[in-house]
């Protein structure tokens, strides 16, 4: 990929998704790749189970770029595997869970926390 | 990827990008696959050379699923493969070009026009 001139203004957001995975070594802690209309990129690699939390005012988006996880409802549970995407409403209590390392893309209001309306050791809150 | 089950409240949008791309078949033609906080993510295949214009209030990312495409602006030129994403500024007049046919996820507001401020037979506007 060629990087943009230096003199080129605006400067321009661009970059790799698979080189950003691999800056990356701890799970669930999302990595924003870019903003734009107050929304949010972000990419993370997961294992395991993360909370049961829900966003009130933010939907959010699940892509899998690499790997399977879940992601439990109430009421239901969906597999996703590579190249499958799932919106989550806001308000919908959700959980994510990987049963080996999965690597997702997300995307989101800027505002979203990733544990939504839980604080918990995995709270990240200056991303 | 199993579904949600008929009875989950409220229905939750899921689906997998490459059989999105399996029903497409007209290039520069996005098909909108989700639609979150007045955001959409669009699905396009895209073959050849698009129009010079802008998103006056829009920012624009676009991923590369599969294949590769330049991105044109006035000053500069980028080129993304698969993996590689550019956001591209409001305002920013831009042309996307694929000399290949190329898979791409775009990222944007529901209000975006494709051709942004020109009107040619490729605008849809019923998106």
């Amino acid at each position: 990929m060629l990087q943009p001139d230096s003199n080129s203004a605006p400067s321009i957001n661009t970059g790799n998704v698979h080189a950003q995975f691999d800056q990356i070594s701890a799970h669930w802690r999302p990595h924003v790749i870019a903003t734009l209309n107050n929304q949010h990129v972000r990419v993370a690699k997961i294992l395991g189970e993360f909370v049961w939390h829900n966003h009130a005012d933010e939907d959010e988006m699940f892509y899998v770029v690499r790997g399977s996880m879940i992601i439990e409802f109430r009421d239901t549970t969906i597999e996703l595997s590579e190249g499958d995407y799932c919106v989550v409403p806001r308000g919908v209590e959700h959980r994510p869970v990987a049963k080996t390392e999965a690597w997702i893309m997300l995307f989101e209001p800027a505002t979203t926390i990733n544990t939504g309306n839980v604080r918990t050791d995995l709270t990240i809150l200056d991303l």
